[in-house]
Parts: structure tokens; C-alpha cells; sequence
């Protein structure tokens, strides 16, 4: 483990799923054999996963050479990873490699191409991801993200304070919630969910650090985001609600941040495959 | 915990996920005030993941109260649970009780989708998930299958013998594979993926349960089919490999089972939301 | 980790059971004095556990060298394993070790007697374990078992179907309890309890994989398995309950696989012992 | 959880091992059943497990009433367990709590019949456990030793020093071993185990509390406590090593505890059945 | 478990730690009695580690009454806490109970301490804590600060950037770090630690949020003071670094946060007792 | 993993309270620069913690090489540590490292400083610690203890008998509550509190092997003491309550062992700084 976002146990948690009491096939047909094998890609994407696929291979044993880097735009058909070693580790380890790697080069390629498409109509705009991530893979789905060009936005409901509208519904006013929130610790930003362009004033003036613009229109938005400005302009407006990979442009360029649950619990796998080059018996 | 289905402790793990050191919004704008809330579709699907959502809330001394059942097609704006209880707990729960329900919902709705088209061309197909799913996810991810009328396939290299091209490529031949396989016990079926057609007649010959045809177009999978059955009628033939929604049901017509990774890997999430009605103080 | 039996991390957990706080007898005893130890076997027989005895000690940072493999047939006063390293390790480790072979070797050497004596009766019979494990020790037990050429059976009640009395009795009727798991997936055999002659020909006829004779006298068990070849000579036929060690050949006799949970819950336990044989200050 | 002996959470380690992804067969036939079942013995036996047995169906959600105690010496076909709720948690919950009541009282009713032995030839001898048991069920078989009237000697190697031969290996010397050993806290027990009269001696003149007296015979064994009792009359002397049910009373004659590895390692499981007595759709 | 506070599964993690193998002592001393006990105070306090007691209490099945509320100031011999159920469960949660009260409203009395003092000086001050934290205690130690009127700061290295001197090391350059640190996140604050007036200006004109004096006298914290303000006056200054509860006021003059790890690595801790005042047969 | 003390998973426990879900400054800051820090201590102390300090290291894969050992009394700027190996790494693990040494060697000097002043008074006096610890982190507040030379007492509730005041509460007597203690087992020593006089000599009759003397002056604690003796003089007498730093010499005195929980709860850390002295690009 050489690097400071990899000290949690996550390779033993996962392989323990997919092999349960043993891989009863490999045990059964592979013995002592070692060989080489080589993971490509099946289409052209921005990777993700590779440093997740080497640690699963380096706990199995194994070792795994890059053969490109995260973040990389790779083509279809290239090798990124070249794997040497016992065959029924390599067998046992390559679902849970290939289906880190499907899953993140997925999120980060979309994401990539949302980023792109909004930098063009807003070259200062930042694509964000939303807490609406698949449980238990939160940690893998942020940093596919950010290896896309995203912002990872909160990791969870600790390290930085978001008032939604459940919040506001509670203490009954917009300025009364920034009020409560901004004594939680002067490390932490705040951030609060408005409705419309008089909650958007009022989160201003009442001190907030950034206003997320809830299921607004583009032109809502605008308007909000210029009322915001009046205001303070150092406040950082993100919309978010209802955005789509299509209309994300449309927002970009009339705030700050665009955020938007899609590229984490709806972006499409991209195909890899992993094959046996050669045995030795 | 009421069924056999959840005796693993995934509440709290899920929770620490997502609340980490604490939902510090929550807890300084939120004192004792209690609630009453609701969860609702914002889109047409079958419902998978409400008795997640009950028993997130339970972990966290919450009534939930279930407005439909998992599996029961809901319309738009339908309300599926009314939640009770202390508003902290309530809004603590609420992002991990939404993100189980829209990712379920979401397989389980394309699944149902795929299974009502390949059934209209062959009443007897199955449509079966694999083992492409989210890492750490799997067991709900597969739930949601089963939930849409898919059949789950192998929870995990455990519990099934699937063998495929790598494990051929150690051992050298189907035949052999086959036979090491059908030694690890009487209790699992032996299935072997194959490429072409002799692969499928050997591996019919040598006593296979299963032929999983790889990658093949529905008018090799054909031929393969009738060949597997002439030797033997009582073997499944399953196609795999580029199957998706769309050409799902060419496959359904001429095999026993069509299975794709496609709907664990690649399923767009529904959405759901969660609004508190009324507020005690 | 080399092998994909071995994703676990039972050795942790069962080292902090024995272990504790600290193992304060060698802590006050002994220092940084390295040495080389053996393990040996006390009586004759069927070797298992020394692939864990390895890990064991490797987990603790020392090497261990095995004399011969698990599965081997070994006389009494056979050194297995050869140790060397630093001899705190050493000695907090060999309870440990030595729990593992002494209570895999004492299954795995009962085993191999009941395969032998089976098989003089019925060379194509399986002995298979149950489910009657020790708590917590299970994937160990059913490996022994293995090793000793035994069939494992189920790992747990997710990997095969296995229908009970107490199913049947919840259900109704044999009949529509095979109609109901023939549903659950296509990969997995169901299997079937029953009582009686009239129970195995509703079993068979109603299409299940495998019957399972419960609690019959070898005679009854024979006519059961005849009713069974001639409703379907492909069903596999099991007899189990109140088999003991000595009675077992005689159900080999007449069906296909004699379970008996005496190998697994009731076997004694062989005797090894650790030495040390040089200590280098 | 009521009791100050029950704070790990073994219930839902063992329940995972058991279900795995989930009880396949339940699942599939029973749905939202209640009823009523009964555990019952099939052979006489002291009992042990029933606490367990009970924590186990109140993990489930179900209510178990004890039909008899912990330690009590129950009659074949006797009433243990009264149980009643949802039946697919009974019959999920059943196997495991089979396998609890099967080994504990296994180890008890073995453990009492080596005691009642013991204790005509010398009333106040003990019989002692040893750390021979089951990797990561040790606290189980210990509290069955108790249950059936033994003692549990170590749970670990935290909580009492014993200095085996090993470790004088290394040392060099009983003297030195046990002074080493006196340092490591007023709060425990040196206990030491010797090979001969010499030893024995040794380690009475250098301040041990307990003595163990490995692998001799009864003559020997007296001669050595007889040794010891000159030096100093409070020591405990205890025998160990090749001790079985038959020859330990000879043991017990002559020393105040006869400790063996049997009791634990090589017991004989008892058996137990449940049967669901009434279904209620 | 009702606040969005307490998710993790510490009160068996923490028990587990205290009990071990089991309350020897209290489960040969005490059966089935019931009975009524206190928790009081032994010295005047700011009151922490109530509600931990009382889920202690509650994870042991037993009830536990609050006769005061955490952040309360009680005085000496003031009962806070009643108890009531079975005395086994009382005994063995009682040490861990005091544990938990002693230590935190050891940090809260001495934090409330430090916070009067600063605020005589400037009203506006805040006291925090650090990172300099109990490993495992964290989260408890963060929580007795703010009960106490402190900042938590940040609860680990995810939740807020925090530049510090061996950052700089590496990178190079004090505005380079910031910049690259102003990436990582919209959402998070960047804090910077300098060490003199030069250091503190340049983090000023390079963006930083929050600037860390280090080690500085409060003459030296009040120039750099200065000239962060004549740059940004909305930058927060922090100073830290060799402060003691009795130099802390003298820092608060001039800055607008003060840091010391004193109050959670130094602070005495409160003593409190649990007696039994009543027991029931 | 090379000694006996060490086979608990705490390392990656208590990095992951640390650095949650990743080093987010370090992350961001550095990349695969490698280079050389030290650790130096801020002031003269015992030192303790240098063997975790160094395992933390190891875990992330950077070599720490020991420039001291624990349990040395080393001079304030002291070099204790060098460490070699990538800069992230370094900095992820350096306040974990730093905390375990503050907190560790606060312990150990002032225990030794402890025993240091009872030893003057009675050279053959213990110094011993309590289960007064942070909850979570006592194994490592007990070695500090026994490496600062004091005893560490109990580790737990199950690895001695000490019957306290609530106990004698439930059982009635003190004579009967040695009498049960005392089945206990044979390897278990019993000790027992008392409050005066009478206590002590009926529990010295009742053959208690250790006596604590709660809360007494010296004075009284010397007449009990006498009084312990004259029934039996190889009972070890204990005091502890109310016992600082200050007045244990006074009992150390009296009695044969002093305990206190101040030692553990209420020490002062002990500074230390990571530097880093090298960066190679």
C-alpha cells in the first residue's frame, strides 16, 4: 500500500464476495501453472480502475504491470495491463478487476465528455458528482470523477455542510439555517439548496458560501445567479436537479458548477477483457 | 431481521459510508423535532429496494411503513413509504434509502423490460444476469434481477462451475475440463462456455449441464443449439457476449437462456425523492 | 494469497482468539533469538491442514517449508513441516497451527477409511459431508473432507437447494415443492429429503436432481433408489441420517452418495507436535 | 444481549457462514408463514448450546422458550426448545442452532461422565480443558466444559503464563524461565510444565504456582507430586499429555487436575432435531 | 440508535475490548439479580459522555435514565445517570461507562476553561482542537471539545485541506501549494500553515482561506495578523503550536482562532462512580 | 508481523479514523517524490510507541529505521526514528505515528517517575495500572505502562478475578463471594476490595490471593496490611483510590502494590515533530 487513498481493506472486502468459499471451477481444472495475461480495452474510454486492478492482482500475489495510467484517453483494443503469475490467482482475481475497471472508465469517460462540452460554452465552468453513488463504492465512483475532470463535491454527510430543503422545512427559514450551520466550525464550508430566485437572495445575504440552484431552468438559473452576484460576488452558484449529459451546457453557462447524479448511477460500462497469453506448466 | 435473506450487516456499513464522523448539517440544524415523511417515484418503473429502504430506517429506530411492494409495477409520483419518526434519523437515512431504491429499481425495470420482449418470441426463455455487477454490490444488484423476473445465474464463484475460455486455455482441452470439473461434487452443475461449434458438440459430449455460447450471432447460436441438442436434449444452451436490450430477444429465440451484463452494469437508475409532509416540535 | 481458496482473513481472526492481548508468557520469556522448529505427526494418517499451517506462520513473518502435502498418506513420527525464524512467532503460532492439523488430519484420515470401505462395496460411490460443521470452521471441515476424498456437499444454503421435511411440511406436497425451486436459477440443482418409497417416486416424477433417502435402513433405501432408476436413471440418489463409520458401506451398496455428518462433527482428532530444534541467540 | 458473557457479535459471523447470499431453498418455498417448532434431543446428554440456540432465533426476530437449563442432565426425546414466529427465520436460523447443541453438549456430556469418574477416586480433583479446541470456537467448547462440571484452564495466551518445553528450550533454564515469567504482573498464575522428577522440582524451589506434569505415567505423576508437596504443599499440581476418558481417573488419583485436550479436540457430537409442529398461513 | 451521530458500532467494539472472553468475575458472583444503580460525579464539570453511557447501557439491554444532559456544568456528588435492570449487564458495562464520562468531560471542563478565558480577551475567539487525538478515540474527543464551547476542526485528513510545513517541503513554493490545492474541490477550504510574516503574506495574496501561524509568540501572530487583513480581511488566522490552556488567552487577543492539541492529548480526566443502591433477588 | 504483541489489525483501524476517505491534501499535493524525515522528540522522556510508530511505516510500505528503543530514556531533540521511502505515504501516516508516540511515551515517563519515587521508599514496591483507560486504546496504554516498569494489572474482565464493591453488594458477604470466586478456575488468582478493617482480615481468612485496599489513608492501609499478614503473609495487598502522583510513595510504603489510574487517564503527552529532510523528484 504506497499511496494515501488506499489504506482501507476494500480488495479483501470485494474478492471475498465474487469468491465466497472458493472459486470451485479454478481449483478444480488449475493447479500449480503459472502464465501471462494481458488486459485491453474492448472500446475507446478514459480510463479508470487500473491502480484498483494492480492492487487487487499485487494482494492475489501477482504481479501486474501498467501498460497506460488512469486518466489516460486510451483507444479500443489497447492493452493497459500486463499481469505475470500463478494462473488460479490470475483466474480468480480477473472478474474483480475487470468489473473495477468496466465501472470506473465508464464514469470517467462520460464525465469527461460532460466537462468537455460545458468547458466550451464556459471554459471556467466545473462538472460535479452528487452524493446519488452506488453504496458500499462511493470512494471508487468519486475518483473516476475526478480522473474525468470532475469535482468529487462531499465524500459523505461530514466534510462539508450542504442545508437541503428537508433542513429548511425543519428550522423554517433560509436565514435561520445558515445561521445554525455556520457555527458547526470555521473549516467547513456552507452550502444551501434554494428553490427559487427569493431563497437564492436570501442564502446570500444570510452568509452562505455556496447556493446550489435546485431544479431550476437555464433561465431561472440566470437569473438567480445574477441576483446572487448583486450580493456577494465571491458566492459560488452550482446548479444541480434534472440535469442530463445533454442539457449540462445549457447550465454551465450561467453558474458556476453544474453537479449531476447521472454520471455516477447511470454511465454506461465500458468493455474490457482479460486473456491468457500464455501457460507454463 | 425478519427472512433469510439479510442476515449480513450491510445497514451499518452503508451507513458509515455516507455519514462518516457524523452528518454534521443535520446535527446543527436539527434538534428533537419528529416527522412525518414520504417517498415517492418520479418515474414509472418496478420497484426494487423498499425493503432495503424499511430496513435502513429500522437500523436507525424508524417506522417505515411500506405504500407498495417490491416487484409491484408503480406509476409516476405513486408514494411507496411513509416514514415516522425522529427528523435527524429521518434525514440521515434518506440519500442511502434513495440511492438502494434508485439503483434497484432501475435493474429490476429494464430487466422486466427485456425478459416481457424475449418472451414474446419464446414464452420458455429466461433472461439471466452475470457476474459484471458493482463490487461490493452484488447480492442487491442480483435481488433486482430476480425482482424484474430475471434469473440471477452464480452469486459468486462458489456456488455454480462455469468454465470459461481462460480455464480452457490452462487445461488444453473442453473434454478434460469438463471431466476435472464434474469431480468437485454432485451437488453443483457443470456449465462451459465455447466459441464455435465443435467447441459446443464436444462440450455436449463430454457431459456438460450448461453450453454457454460466447459472443456468437443469433444465427451461429442457432446451429449451435440444434447441434448441442442432438447429442443431448436435456442440456441448457445459454448465448453471452454483446448482448444488449436491444438484441436481446434475436437470442431468446433460439437458446434457452440470454444472459447480459448490461442490466447490472448499465441500467439507468429511476428516480425517487423524499419529502417531509409535517414537522413535531 | 497465492491460491483462490484463500481470500479470507481467518488467520487474523483465529491468531486474536488464541493470542488476546499478547501471548505474555513468550513476550516475558523470550527475546530476539531465532530458531528452526519441526512439526511432526503423533500416528499415521491422511494429512490435512498444512497448507493452513503455512499461512499461519507466514502471517506471522516466518518461514515455513513443508516436508509433504496436504492429502499425503503419512506414518506416525513424520516430520511435515520444517520452521525458521524468530522463535517468539514461532511459539505464539504453533497452538494455532497445530489445532488446524490436528483437527483437519483427524477428518480427512476418517474420511479416506469410509471412501476405502465404500468403495470396496460400490466403486462409483461418493461420501459426502453435511452441513453439520462446526460454527465458524466450516470451509476447514469441508476441505479436510475433500482431502481425504470425500465430496463436500453444499458450503451453505446458497449454493445448491436442498429441500427438507420442514419445507415440505410449510409447502404441502413434494410435488409442488420441486415446482417451486425449479424456479430459483438454472444453474442450480435442486435437491430433495424425503421419507419414504412413495416420497422418492413423487420426488423423481416431479423433476428433481438429486434424492436424498432419509433415516432408511439399507434395505428400504435400495427399493427406493430402484423406484427412482425407473422414473429417471439420470437422478442422482443420496441416503443419509443415522449413518455411522461402520454402517456406510452398506448404504454404499445401494445408492449413488452416502452423507453422514459423523466425519465432520465427531471425528477424533490427530495428534502432531511442534519442536523446537535450535535456538540461535 | 443480557448476559456479560455474550458481547461478540458470533451470531451473525456463524449465520453468514451458514446463509452466504441468502438461503436459496427458503426463500424460493416458504413466504410469510408463522408457526411453531421444537428442538428436541435424540440420545441423553448434558446440555449445553440452549443459551446460544436462543440468541440465535432472537437474532432472527423469534422467540425461543427454553423447555429445560444449560446443564441440565436431559432424558432422550426430551423438549429443549419451544420456538415461534416467522417460519422462514426458523428454518434459516435451524441448522445453526443444530450445530451449537450438538458440540456443546457433545463436549459437556463427555466433559461430566470424565469428572463423576474423576472424583470417585479423588473428590476434590479437577478436569481441566486445554487450548486443543476448535480455531475460532474456543469459547464456546470452554463454556461447555463448564457446563459440564470442568474447568476451563486458559482461554488464551493473555490470561494466565504457562512456560512449555519450548520455551525452556529457549531460555535455558525452569529456574530462569520462571523468574522471568514471576515479572510479568502480580496478577497471574506461573504455571510450568515439566518432564521428570528433577523438573518438577526445579520448578517448585523456584516459585511456580501451578505444576504440569507432561506425558508421564500415573507412578510417575506421584512420584512428582509427591516431590513437589515436600517443597511447598500449596503449589497445584496438574497432569496432561496422552490423557483419554479411560485412563483418567488413574491421573486424578494422584494429582489435583488432569487436564486433556479429548474433552475439546475428539468429542463425540450429541444429536438434536427440529420439527416445525404447526404451520399458520 | 436515534442521531445521525452514532452509526458505528462502537459500544460492542469498545465492550469487546473490556470483557474479552467474558466477566469472570461478575458471572461466577452474580445470576439473575436485578437492581438499581447511580452514576455520580465525583468533582464539579462541564458533563460529557452521557449519551455514550447510556447507550452502553442500552446495547447491554438495560435502561439507563439521564438525571442531567451532556454540556451541562454539574457540581460535585451530582447523580447523572440512573440505571436499572440486570446487575451482570450493569456490572460488566460499568467501567467502560465511567471510561467514557471520565475522559470526555475531562476535555469539555478543560475546554469550556480555555474558551472563558479566551473570551474575556475576544469575544469573538474560537478555541479548537487538533488532530493530536487519543487513535481510535477520535470522534469522542472531537465531540467533549464542542460540548465544551471548542471547535472539532477537522475530524480527519478528508474533510478540509490543511497545507502544513512538510507539504511545502515537497512542493516547493507556499503559492504553488495553494494552487494546486484550490483543485482538489470546490466544496473544501484551503488552510496553509506558515511560519513567519513573509509565509503569511504570500498564502494571503495566493488565496488561502484559513492561515495557520505556527509557532509564533502572540507579537509575532499579531503583525502577521495585520498583514493577512491588509491583504483579505476575510481570510481566517489561526495560531497553534506550543499553546497551553494558561497562554491561550494571550493568542485569542489577536487572532481569530486558537488551536491546541493540549486539550485532547493532556486534559485530567473527571472522576465519576457507579454504586449500587439497590438489589433485587 | 514479527512478535507476539502484534497480531491485531489496529494499524489500518486507526489510519482509517485518520485519513477517512483519503489524504486530500496530500493527494493533491504531492505526487511520487520520495525523500528522508526523521522523528525527534521535543523533550526528555521515557520513550514508548517507537515499535507502532515503525508498523505504521511498514504498513505503508516505507522502510522506519529505529534510532533508539522503547523504553529508553532519551534527551530532549533526540532523533528516534528515520524514515525512508515516498513522500505521500510519509505524510499520510505522520500524525498517526506522532500520536502514538505522545500519548505512548507521555504514559511510560510518567510511570517510571511514578516508580522511581515509590521504589525510594520500598525497593520491592509495584507501581500498577487500572482499567481506567481510553476505550479502544488500552492494550497500548498497558505497555506503556509495563515499558515506563510499572505492572499493567488486568488487561481485561476475563483475564483475573477482582471482586469490587458492587459485587460484595449482590452477593451478600465477602467470605461467600471469595468462596464462589474461588471455582472460578485453578489458573485464575482471586483479588478482592475492601474498605476497612474488618474486610481485609475476613477476606484474608477467606483465602482472597490478592487484597485491594480502596480508598484508604497510608495510614489505615499500614493497619490493614499488618492485619493481612498476621492471617497470611503471602497475600499481596494492594491500594488504590485517590492515589496522584504525589502521594504514592506514601502507600508504596505500606503496602505491596500501588495502583492508580492517573498513570493512564490524566498523563501529559510527550511532544515529538516529523521532519523532512530530503525530497528526491
Amino acid at each position: 500500500m504506497l499511496s494515501g487513498d488506499a489504506v482501507m481493506n476494500w480488495v479483501e472486502s470485494f474478492l471475498c464476495e465474487d469468491v465466497g468459499q472458493g472459486d470451485i471451477t479454478t481449483l478444480a481444472l488449475v493447479g500449480s501453472e503459472t502464465g501471462t495475461a494481458r488486459i485491453k480495452t474492448n472500446e475507446a474510454c478514459v480510463l479508470a480502475g487500473l491502480d484498483e486492478a494492480i492492487e487487487i492482482f499485487r494482494h492475489l500475489g501477482i504481479q501486474a504491470v501498467p501498460l497506460a495510467e488512469d486518466g489516460d484517453t486510451v483507444a479500443a483494443e489497447a492493452s493497459v495491463l500486463s499481469i505475470e503469475g500463478p494462473l488460479r490467482a490470475i483466474l480468480t482475481g480477473e472478474r474483480l478487476a475487470l468489473n473495477m475497471l468496466m465501472r470506473m472508465s465508464g464514469i470517467a469517460t462520460i464525465t469527461q465528455g460532460i466537462v468537455h462540452a460545458c468547458r466550451q460554452r464556459n471554459p471556467a465552468s466545473l462538472v460535479a458528482a452528487t452524493r446519488k453513488t452506488t453504496p458500499g463504492f462511493r470512494k471508487f465512483e468519486k475518483k473516476a470523477v475526478a480522473l474525468g475532470g470532475g469535482d468529487p463535491h462531499r465524500y459523505g454527510l461530514d466534510d462539508a455542510i450542504l442545508i437541503k430543503d428537508n433542513h429548511i422545512a425543519v428550522v423554517g427559514s433560509i436565514t435561520e439555517s445558515v445561521k445554525r450551520a455556520k457555527k458547526v466550525s470555521f473549516t467547513k464550508k456552507v452550502e444551501i439548496e434554494v428553490e427559487d430566485l427569493g431563497g437564492a437572495e436570501e442564502a446570500a445575504k444570510a452568509g452562505a458560501d455556496i447556493i446550489l440552484l435546485d431544479n431550476m431552468s437555464p433561465e431561472e438559473a440566470r437569473r438567480c445567479t445574477e441576483a446572487v452576484r448583486r450580493v456577494n460576488d465571491r458566492i459560488i452558484v452550482e446548479a444541480s436537479g434534472g440535469i442530463t449529459p445533454e442539457n449540462a451546457p445549457d447550465y454551465a453557462e450561467v453558474v458556476d458548477v453544474v453537479s449531476l447524479g447521472w454520471i455516477t448511477h447511470s454511465a454506461r460500462a465500458v468493455h474490457f477483457s482479460l486473456n491468457v497469453l500464455e501457460v507454463r506448466y
